[in-house]
């Protein structure tokens, strides 16, 4: 590949749900340089129009490009869903996405191949999941379900600081008594109510994030390119977010065990 | 990606065990064209050196270079085990072997976490599987088997000739009394002694051949990069062989059910 090995990786959001595939990133490949950006200011992208999803999405990774990354992770659910497409066609990086590595997950550990997949209205109406799950096997039952209080509930902080069980219980209540085996957080900012959720579902259910996957994914990809880092050391990420610094500070040190994250800001 | 959509996908192999790759990518891949070249004059490769693999290796994915493809299968355990790294970091194109999608697909299916590899003597000295399955599953426990027989049983055609059972009962006897559950055919030539190999191994071991894993690994990764085939039409595939056309011919359009292959001759 005619990409410097030691150049960055690019993972963007719509705000610091991606955190979650970045923590699996600094775990697993720990000598990979990571820039994310979080599009805070215009978070939640899950009630917007494709339109704008792709174009917001399209504006991150153009500001990663202009950085040199060797390849864009989309760590973003709704986005995955409605602009991957787009920025493969248009970038010479790969560009890897969530859905497919989180279908991929789920499919693995489900035995009665039952899956919930919660997410938000964008990823919901793309019907994505139920698209990559059937590639992976007909006979799969999927139940989505959109959880449009979700994504504000973390982006406020305010799953930390009230009482959150009630709207987590009228949010989870359609599926409540539901048969599946599995559900999976469609949606990467899930993973951070993840306690909350696990709460409200039948006991037994395994909870699925896609992050964990889609670093496998990176691995392989960035070995197949022969573009993985050689310089044996550990890197701090760079973050960017387009909204205010101090809530992503916060999320960033206490989420990702990171003292005095590198957070700046962007104007896109 | 700066590859055209439109260029072909190489396969190399030692010889014609790699059509078994060829078989799956027709299959799930019809629209993207495939250039083939078995090196049948210098088969077998499980006996030859470190350095002659890697040469050899490195010789057929010059000419495939040459003819402009987009992407490479090493479809071969023991040019993979031993040359994958050195390609990756020569050619811009993504290169992806058979080893990793064979440990996967095993790990995926085995119960007992007992694997039984079978392979030449280069891919089991090399224990390539072994690290593979143990970066998938630490616990799994490997039993290794070099069966340097079964390529030439194949290669002089042999095995559709005379009863070979004496010999495939020979070879197997070591594992014949072994707790496991899984084997892999760790070498692409052994799919064509699928039956016989069933035969010696006791009734209910699940046997994995890497082709299906790794043409899902090209399918992947031909999205990352959006360099899938965007002509939709089948696409015949071009094969060259460094040997004789004749038994080449014979097995490509046996195995394939191809009428007339396009079967050239190469100098390397």
């Amino acid at each position: 590949m005619n990409i410097s090995n030691n150049a960055p990786i690019g993972v963007i959001d719509s705000g610091v749900g991606g955190l979650t595939v970045v923590k699996e990133m600094m775990s697993f490949l720990p000598e990979e340089k990571i820039i994310y950006i979080g599009d805070d200011a215009r978070c939640p992208y899950g009630p917007r129009s494709v339109e704008e999803v792709k174009r917001f999405t399209m504006e991150m990774a153009l500001a990663l490009s202009d950085m040199g990354i060797k390849m864009l992770v989309v760590a973003c659910n709704t986005a995955t869903a409605v602009a991957l497409d787009d920025l493969r066609n248009r970038f010479p990086f790969p560009v890897l996405g969530v859905i497919e590595p989180g279908a991929r997950a789920a499919s693995q550990v489900s035995p009665t191949r039952r899956i919930v997949v919660l997410g938000t209205v964008g990823t919901i109406k793309s019907r994505a999941y139920e698209h990559a799950i059937s590639a992976i096997s007909a006979e799969t039952v999927v139940y989505p379900l959109a959880c449009p209080e979700f994504v504000p509930l973390v982006e406020s902080g305010q799953y930390k600081q009230t009482d959150i069980r009630p709207i987590m219980k009228k949010t989870l209540e359609p599926i409540a008594h539901l048969d599946f085996d599995t559900a999976i957080l469609g949606c990467t900012h899930y993973p951070l109510l993840h306690n909350h959720i696990q709460e409200q579902l039948p006991s037994g259910v395994t909870i699925v994030s896609s992050a964990n996957e889609t670093v496998k994914d990176v691995k392989r990809t960035l070995s197949e390119l022969g573009i993985a880092n050689n310089l044996v050391e550990h890197k701090k990420p760079i973050f960017y977010t387009t909204g205010g610094l101090g809530e992503f500070i916060e999320i960033t040190s206490d989420w990702l065990k990171i003292e005095n994250p590198d957070v700046r800001h962007l104007i896109l």
